[in-house]
């Protein structure tokens, strides 16, 4: 069991307690999270939303109400990861989160890589696989790499 | 250990059975899972299969004998997902699952994204990465985003 | 607990030793490893490394110190994999590996597949979501699918 210092909305699922990792997160009333998933501090998820098996929602990112995130989304929050600073491990001391923000009612497909910096819009779809590099209009399917408009979501 | 009413075949070997999340579901004999795999209820593996850690196989999948799962591999049984439904959290009486076949032989690359609706012929290899959004022909190679043939298999 | 055979150098520090698969390999003084990563036997990882969680590092992968791996990362050791060779479930007899090496102070970004027999110079950054199929040369950046030189790095 690794579901640590937790703020848990009422009727949260928690699939498989034992074969997540979340610690320092809010998770909102009734929504869904799948095994092999991890959520760390000083993220949130709003209400009714679906978070899949084997994803990563990283400090920094805001998921708002009703929204779906696929298997195996990654979300990321350093636009240039370094393992050191100067030689030594680097700690939390030498970056700056760079926020994201998901969007009520958005969906996110399987696969989907977030970059770090942007805003994905309300109702939004995010093709499975997409790459997205920069902030997503309400309620437009975008699909590819690096993410590209598809067409209005009908 | 959550290996939960699985219909296993002789010797199905699953490499770390703590770190699985397998249900309702078939697998052939001696066919290997990896750890971190989930494969869901409904779905059904045939023999002397190896299905490669952090894979996601999903409801309506059928996967023939002597297929080879990479790792990191994402199936897919929703066309547009959705977290709610009318404002409530989606059930399984508000979506249709769309299978998907992959035959006997095929081979798929580690971090390739399987759309539904969709088969994949006998002997097929999907190139790593490869985001696979139609048919695949028997013994050919498909590689990219979207998934485009690269050449026959030799 | 799944860490076996590990030669652990000074301080490593495995953020959830009961969600990871880590066995036969060498993981240098300093580093860090995430959560749902699988390390595989004769692989090895220098100094002051992160690897981040949902990770797989398979045989025949050498990084040295001071990398960054994101998150979903893909490494490959096979060409052209199989479940089976002859009708029989396929041995280590059956193939041989081919090896990646991923130098000095290189970051990967998440969800990165990194193909096998490569190079990765030293201090290169992956994109996220690149699939990187050939030799990176030292301070380059690699974006995209397949991975292309997009800029030196600064």
């Amino acid at each position: 069991m690794s579901v640590v210092n937790v703020q848990l909305g009422k009727n949260v699922m928690i699939i498989q307690p034992d074969l997540v990792n979340l610690y320092g997160c809010e998770i909102g009333d009734e929504s869904k999270v799948g095994s092999f998933v991890e959520i760390q501090k000083n993220s949130k998820i709003g209400a009714r939303c679906k978070i899949s098996s084997h994803s990563f929602i990283c400090e920094g990112v805001v998921i708002e109400d009703e929204v779906f995130v696929g298997h195996g989304v990654m979300f990321i929050n350093d636009r240039e990861p370094q393992a050191t600073a100067g030689g030594l491990l680097q700690t939390e001391k030498d970056w700056t989160v760079v926020p994201t923000k998901v969007c009520r009612g958005a969906s996110i497909g399987s696969g989907a890589i977030i970059m770090c910096g942007i805003t994905i819009g309300e109702g939004a779809l995010i093709g499975a696989g997409a790459v997205v590099t920069k902030d997503v209009s309400e309620g437009t399917i975008i699909t590819g790499v690096p993410g590209r408009l598809l067409r209005k979501r009908t």
